[in-house]
């Protein structure tokens, strides 16, 4: 899988200063794709979650970037100060994932560096940067998937949560991507996919990316985690991630750290799969990572092809953290694209980092 | 609140041979009321959910009987082959909640004992046989309510699971009966209502009759529990039950298991209410409790007013294990009609039957 297939989360066509975005808000009933010209646009997508998973997103503002340049006036400092905005624009849609201020800032660093050059060309060069972060992504989870698959029994069933797929990167996936990688291997799982409230990441998401492509995957909702775990019907769990401290410590998506403390109850090990920029290393530990708390619509109002469905009465309203913190001590091992982290620690963390 | 309320789950009217059934599955959209004639009609109610909740559908049960013996044949034996097989198609309905069977015996055994007076005064006998069991339940909801309602703490949040409210029993409620007479005796909480997948009776049901009653009630999915306590943000939780096993594990409702392990984890008390003919002394524990499988359906789909909306792609099925079961040792306490079982064991549950 790549981002030339035909489900690419996004991916940005040869002609035209166009990127091409998934709806992802639409999965499963319809397949609409956006056409996004504006970095603003693009902050638009992201904030909205037509596009979400954390190297996605990444991707996705790298894209928002070349976008900017395109658009960007001419004046060197002015073409500086306007790549700012743009980065900080798209920066600012979502706080947890921190793949999108890497992505933002590094292509900012990039325009930078290209800014003397004339419009035309340092746009063109904005965009290579941003399609070579987008194969970057690809390739790193493919080594990812690799490397995690082998982790993996030969066969069982293997929860996932939330969309660690295709859907949310570049493209193969992180999490599922070790199930991918795991079934070139010979090796044949079947996956329970949980649905993942509010917005149905499993239930709309990873089962859509994984049955069509040909995995036996079926939906047990979240509350159920803990019963299959007790019956003793989940052999692992993979999960991406949407920010790693310095020590390990995993924010993912909300329910994660339910999910984490069920599977080290019951000794079923837990892995999480992302590539090396996911990990903030400014960041000590999980306590200092921001928590997004969306609203409250989000999780009373359902979007369905008929419109918005309230299913709480007037009224009363939610709470809405949209990730949690997982301890690293409860992370079985991390998956990166470098090599696997386990026990997962500062010491093992920096050490694919090279120290 | 008695069964009189305008949103009893369930009344039987002092004329006409009829039961009136408030159908939850159109709550919060629409209060509609059923008209159920039949015991036939009433299994079916039970099966599809229409009313719900252990102590309710033992209520639903016992009218089913009252409506059976008012069809039966004239004869004693006839009447008795009618009564029997109307206790065992009503119980046959659903298998976890022990009330629904306890109901039925309770009345075929009542039955049995007036089945040579004349049709109409047998009938007549039933039916008060069955309003009788309706207002003890109220009366040891109210009972269950005072005595737990000293457990909890003056404020702070509290968080319950599914509904075990007034919908759930003949009125006033079991879980939410605590919070009700924690409420009268001075003490405030918020209560946070965690929605319960598949049939979202926390954000349907609880939500709707908290809100109703003036209660500070906000919905939670399911998956956010572990992260809601791992930030101290729950004081304790409040749960009701559909079959406790002699050694006080307890069948609820699918999630609170999860919520019970992590409840602990993080040294939050678990409160567990039911009336006593939720115990089931001739089960052991409660690996021996059956745990109801539904159909995928309930989970793949969503039945709103405007039809069922699947949310899951075409051709992906799903788990739906409608109940788990948390052992003893997880339950800080048991609160009965007849007191407070804790720690929760074989010793402390025999004590409340009288040794």
């Amino acid at each position: 899988m790549s981002a030339a297939e035909p489900f690419a989360a996004i991916r940005f066509p040869t002609s035209g200063w166009r990127a091409l975005v998934l709806d992802q808000r639409r999965l499963p009933w319809a397949e609409i794709v956006d056409e996004v010209t504006t970095w603003e646009a693009m902050a638009l997508a992201i904030g909205d979650m037509r596009v979400r998973g954390a190297p996605a997103i990444g991707v996705a503002a790298a894209y928002g970037m070349a976008l900017a340049a395109h658009s960007a006036p001419p004046a060197t400092s002015a073409f500086i100060t306007h790549m700012e905005r743009a980065a900080a624009g798209l920066t600012a849609t979502r706080p947890t994932a921190v793949n999108l201020a890497w992505a933002a800032g590094a292509c900012l660093s990039h325009a930078r560096s290209v800014a003397p050059l004339g419009p035309d060309e340092r746009a063109e060069s904005c965009l290579a940067f941003a399609r070579a972060l987008h194969e970057a992504d690809v390739a790193s989870c493919r080594r990812i998937g690799e490397l995690g698959a082998a982790l993996l029994p030969d066969e069982g069933t293997v929860l996932t949560h939330c969309n660690a797929g295709a859907l949310a990167t570049g493209g193969y996936g992180t999490a599922l991507g070790l199930l991918r990688a795991a079934r070139a291997m010979g090796k044949r799982h079947r996956v329970l996919a949980s649905e993942t409230r509010p917005y149905l990441q499993g239930a709309r998401l990873t089962a859509w990316e994984l049955s069509r492509d040909g995995f036996d995957v079926s939906i047990v909702c979240d509350n159920m985690i803990g019963h299959l775990l007790a019956k003793g019907q989940i052999a692992c769990a993979v999960v991406g991630a949407d920010r790693v401290a310095r020590n390990g410590d995993v924010a993912n998506k909300i329910g994660t750290y339910g999910l984490a403390c069920l599977a080290r109850l019951h000794d079923v090990p837990l892995y999480v799969a992302a590539p090396l920029s996911t990990v903030d290393r400014d960041v000590s530990d999980g306590d200092a990572i921001p928590i997004e708390q969306r609203s409250a619509r989000e999780v009373v109002e359902l979007d369905l092809p008929g419109g918005s469905v309230r299913i709480a009465p007037d009224g009363v309203g939610a709470l809405h953290p949209a990730f949690d913190v997982t301890p690293a001590r409860l992370v079985t091992a991390l998956v990166t694209e470098r090599g696997v982290a386990s026990p997962l620690n500062d010491a093992s963390l920096a050490a694919l980092f090279g120290g």
